[in-house]
């Protein structure tokens, strides 16, 4: 049962004894702060035979692994890399009196698990009746710390109710965890492998530390872990080859709570020179602060983030919720050292593998760049990181030059191995160059673009040239993928040519802009960019073919799609999951029929590429032909309703959108959130509601309010500059909070904005 | 080298200490009967270090392994099938006098490998004289048997030249035999799999009988074998656990010879029921009869062979060496027992794993049909036996009736894994059903229709009109992949259309035939077939899309060719092998560059689709880009270049083509013989320079005679009736030599051969 209380607690109240159940909630009450994340695993486990992705995990930590060659050819990848379950330091077993805790045992009442967002801490509560009728009532806390990032932090309390007894725990931290599999579902691994070997395990006094290795990719972990009590207990460390158990007994009094505080530290080599050294270093300084002062930072950092990104709608306090889930959940799985990212599925749990996809430009930097650009900077620098992998993939991939980003990966390598829909997917490229000029764009960071955002645009440049030609005049591109992953391998994919055309087009800005104000130098010694690719760019992009089909008044998805067999929509059963679960994928692909945004997308992101009429057709087309089984889908959809004026449409895919998790609406939250989507719900509102478009022209809005809502308030960072947004049914309020007046444009109107503008509403 | 002597024995001289020359000669020198085939290895094996595919095969006889399941979707296939190196029973070491004989030691003279075509045997004959100067004359020869397939015969004789003593012989039966891989080559499995383990070994007097199992496919093979001696010898039969092996010793005197013969009996679970008890039998039968009496009954068979199809050249005796070794390949090749059918390789190695193709029906097919009608009449059997499998796979793939044959198969199921050069090529139906009906109008066998070939053409009828589309007015076939597979998955395949055109066309006529006859009932009770799918499969066939540009009058290969980039075929350097070993796949699509005949084929299959200057356009800007890297290429191009009247250039492509093995012209002829091309090889002369076309109108020549033939002649089966072609510069004379007078065409005339016509030759 979901019935959380105010807008930054999710509440589930009643046991889940369900599996499917308890594996969501693993997801939903995870604890992560972009370096670590600890699935909502039961500390004392489920009975045997339930299901449970028991993981803990570090961005962009690895291991690698050899694929199948059946078949091989050239440039098909033969390994790929994984996040890795790293350790288990969430384990705790209790016997009271000699009776195992076990809630599948005996009789559980008050039970409550809780997300706080504005602590940033997880409980869950409950009080148990043991089969022999002893009472206890138990509230465990647990949190990653956003202030210290390897900490991860257990307070378990507990309190007897009609006895007074013995208590033992036994607290555990191993290395002998494996990574979830399912061969059945495409989306997480398909096959047990072993990655991660221990290789030092060790008990000094009351601190256990265990030192891993991944079994290829040569990367090291160390956990360090130290209990602090409440008050008095015996404790024995003991080890084994993989792990090393904390025996602790103590007398618990009736009506009294006794406390256990578990601190771990995860140090890994891709951050930490010495894991094991650096782990203890970090381990006795968390318990030396101890567990108020972490809880106190925790608070602070959360009050610092909410304030400047929260978003408040009057009238619907459920939306509010899941608005404010989607804002964690992005800021719990964002990696911000550069050699992290934001997985798909953050770091709740190992859908996809762990992998980093366009969902980050696409659908996540939004949120971080019009909120605080800092963080949005540093998920940019992890794509200048792995610049030079791009670099050799493009060469791999047949292009003499210029840079083409992995579809999927931790490292920098390519990882998809399914190529059509995967590799195949160019506008990857076009999708960060797309980032990158909205960054830009958005905050003004000039600096950036000198820095690293230049040198990428124009070695991504460089690939669309290569990879198109011209033919009877026009620019075309042939077997790329575009989002749509239910039509695979196509020739002249409108969002594809559209970003291409982007892609082009500002490399030539960039280039010129950077000549002008004599910045060229350095990029041109280090990729000797020339005028006549130059030029070539401009001529490519002037030239770029984009479908069109007059009849229809819509752009076709790409050249042949219109020339094929509508799915029939009304044959797929309710609930069945996703198409590709129950066809042969090529089968799909001869079909008009999409998984998600692909022509809608482009409309959004080029609205001005063509006219609306054109905008409202293909909207009307593509959506009788969208399953929405990619959770990637329905905030466009409801970003482009918004734009069409149909409130109520964009209202129901916003909402459906929004609650994807909570509600568990693509089935498969099991498996981790859906990062993509949280980003999305941000988008829909901003872009959707508000009407955002930023462009080289400036700030545009064109608010409008669905008739659910009485109002919503936000605020936004605009060329370093905060301005609060405060709409309601009659008027939208644009107020600067902070830094120099700011030039925007709401209606087609343009304002500079130094104190407070109202506006009137028109939708 | 290479200096045979006359047009029926392929011979080499000169001992061949290269590695590649070995590996070569493996192929070439192998023996294989359709049933069974055995490489020509050294009996006594190479020294370390040597790379060598050492394989005894039987036809059809598989072991299965799963794949990997890396980013598994619904269809993907789970399981591959795999022909096995299944014992090795021609392992035969000597020692003289001590002295192991090892041609790479010592000296080596007189060295001289045959392979003899009349007499159905090779042969391996050398002096050796060992490092301390004792002389030996060695001739080896081997046979696997026509007359009674499970038999393998190698006849051992050995000569003391300048001294006399004692030889000991080592000759081995062993079942720890593994499949060649090679990672680096998608022409061969690509890892070491155990696909067989040994379940019984047993010497029983002088005879030693091993039984062994596929690991996973649940087929089981014995072999038995046993010596006969020339002289008086002491034997003892030592066994382990995967091998006998029976140790020999014998005197020899100087200058007389000594022969040991030893028989090996195959038999395997597909055949037979108990194949313990059968190899025995067939073992003692074979002793029984003495190698006499099989070689006797070898030499007939072929004498049979070739008296009815023998192609005779006047003026090159080496290119009738050539056709003859093809031929000769084909049949070794044949697997007639329903179960089995013809591979890539035939039973000469290991490429492609030994799966069927649809090499088939279209390359391989015309010389049975054309000279030995029961012989196709056999392997089109197979294609029924396995068309249960088919439409399961129809299933599979989306189609809610009909049959789609796999790609590559052995038993039935699909094993291409790589599904845009595999399952994709829908046309392998087509290319069945073009098949069926070639056998039907060159033998009108109207009997094989109703009992089998209607079903079959009828069930891949129902696929095309599944696959493809309406799309204004015109039948669309989207995603598929054409016969060049450096092209894959594209929209409206010139050829896929055709053949599915073909397809269509042929189900409504077959279904018509079959009600006017009153032998419908049968058929429409098991498929169920109706008047109004006939309808539709008329209507689609009329209204199939043709690709066609008008400005350069040529058919495009498919919707989007034309606007793709032209590879720069002068980029490529001389002798580096198949792009697709070089290059990414996909980057390879995006080009205009062709592996094979693709549009090139289909104007050879259906000629009247077109006008004569279409196809003469076509061939020119294909052959431009097209780099044969296809062994399937040549002979086809052959065959147009005939037609168009361009006789140098279809020489030339004739010339390589039909060498291709002989001079490993492909790089890979260590892998196995081509057996595609060597049925290729004999359509460029049957289609090519007679220029036969089989039309539901009766058969058309077109004889042309190249300027470096004095003349041609060649026997053919029409309609049951046997007639000879012989064509010289001036005239092409006809005769009827057994069975009913037939009706031909030549140079348009029609003519009713009942004696003898004679023609003026026009080309």
């Amino acid at each position: 049962m979901n019935n959380s209380t105010g807008s930054y607690v999710l509440e589930k109240t009643g046991f889940e004894k369900d599996n499917e159940e308890l594996l969501i909630n693993e997801t939903l009450f995870h604890n992560a702060n972009g370096y670590q994340g600890v699935r909502g695993n039961f500390e004392e486990g489920y009975p045997e035979g339930y299901d449970t992705i028991r993981g803990q995990y570090i961005n962009g930590f690895y291991n690698s692994y050899k694929i199948s060659t059946e078949e091989w050819h050239i440039g098909f990848i033969q390994e790929k890399h994984s996040m890795v379950n790293v350790f288990d330091t969430q384990s705790v077993k209790i016997w009271i009196e000699g009776e195992e805790l076990d809630l599948f045992t005996g009789n559980v009442t008050e039970y409550r698990r809780t997300l706080d967002m504005k602590k940033g801490i997880t409980s869950r509560s409950f009080v148990w009746e043991s089969p022999a009728g002893r009472k206890v009532s138990v509230r465990i806390e647990r949190m990653a710390s956003f202030e210290m990032l390897p900490l991860f932090l257990i307070r378990y309390r507990i309190c007897p109710l009609n006895f007074s007894g013995t208590v033992k725990m036994e607290s555990v931290q191993s290395g002998d965890v494996y990574n979830y599999f399912n061969q059945k579902d495409s989306r997480v691994a398909g096959e047990k492998r072993i990655h991660m070997r221990v290789k030092d395990v060790e008990a000094d006094g009351t601190t256990g530390i265990l030192v891993s290795e991944t079994v290829r990719s040569g990367l090291e972990a160390a956990c360090a872990v130290s209990h602090v009590f409440s008050g008095p207990v015996s404790q024995t460390l003991v080890c084994d080859e993989k792990s090393i158990t904390d025996r602790i007994e103590f007398g618990a009094e009736e009506g009294k709570w006794s406390c256990a505080e578990k601190y771990s530290i995860l140090c890994d080599s891709l951050r930490y020179a010495d894991v094991k050294e650096e782990a203890l270093r970090l381990l006795d300084l968390a318990v030396e602060k101890g567990s108020g002062y972490w809880y106190g930072k925790q608070e602070e950092f959360l009050e610092k983030f909410w304030e400047g990104c929260a978003i408040e709608i009057s009238g619907d306090e459920e939306l509010n919720l899941s608005l404010h889930f989607s804002q964690y959940g992005l800021l719990q799985s964002a990696g911000l050292d550069g050699v992290s990212n934001i997985g798909a599925k953050g770091l709740s749990g190992e859908g996809y593998e762990g992998h980093y996809f366009w969902d980050t430009e696409m659908y996540m930097l939004p949120f971080f760049s019009l909120t605080q650009p800092e963080v949005a900077r540093k998920l940019l620098g992890y794509r200048y990181h792995i610049l030079d992998q791009a670099r050799e993939n493009a060469v791999k991939m047949g292009h003499p030059k210029g840079a083409l980003f992995p579809w999927r990966t931790i490292n920098g390598k390519e990882c998809s191995y399914y190529y059509p829909s995967g590799g195949a997917q160019y506008h990857i490229i076009g999708d960060i160059t797309y980032g990158i000029i909205q960054y830009y764009l958005i905050t003004g960071d000039w600096d950036y673009i000198v820095e690293q955002g230049a040198e990428i645009v124009m070695e991504t440049a460089r690939i669309w040239y290569d990879l198109g030609n011209f033919y009877k005049g026009k620019f075309h591109i042939h077997d790329v993928t575009g989002p749509d992953e239910y039509t695979c391998v196509v020739n002249n994919n409108y969002y594809t040519n559209l970003t291409a055309k982007h892609n082009l087009i500002w490399a030539a800005k960039l280039y010129e802009k950077l000549k002008e104000k004599g910045q060229l130098e350095k990029l041109q010694d280090k990729i000797g960019i020339t005028e006549s690719e130059i030029t070539g760019f401009k001529t490519a992009a002037e030239a770029m073919y984009l479908p069109y089909d007059e009849e229809l008044d819509i752009n076709p998805q790409d050249d042949s799609f219109l020339s094929k067999k509508v799915w029939d929509m009304a044959s797929i059963p309710e609930g069945a999951g996703p198409l590709m679960q129950r066809n042969f994928l090529y089968h799909i692909y001869r079909y008009q029929v999409c998984k998600q945004a692909d022509t809608v997308l482009a409309h959004f992101l080029f609205e001005d590429e063509q006219e609306l009429s054109t905008i409202r057709n293909s909207f009307e087309y593509y959506e009788k032909i969208t399953t929405h089984d990619s959770s990637l889908s329905r905030c466009i959809f409801s970003i482009i309703a918004a734009k069409l004026g149909e409130k109520e449409k964009a209202y129901q895919y916003f909402d459906f959108s929004s609650k994807t998790d909570i509600n568990n609406s693509q089935k498969n939250t099991k498996d981790g959130i859906h990062t993509a989507n949280m980003g999305g719900t941000y988008m829909a509102v901003v872009y959707g509601f508000l009407g955002l478009r930023v462009k080289e022209g400036g700030f545009f809005f064109r608010p409008i309010l669905p008739d659910e809502w009485n109002g919503i308030r936000l605020d936004l960072c605009l060329r370093g500059s905060r301005i609060e947004i405060n709409a309601d049914r009659d008027q939208c309020r644009f107020s600067l909070k902070k830094g120099d007046p700011v030039e925007i444009h709401v209606y087609d109107e343009v304002y500079e904005l130094s104190d407070e503008i109202t506006v009137e509403m028109r939708g």
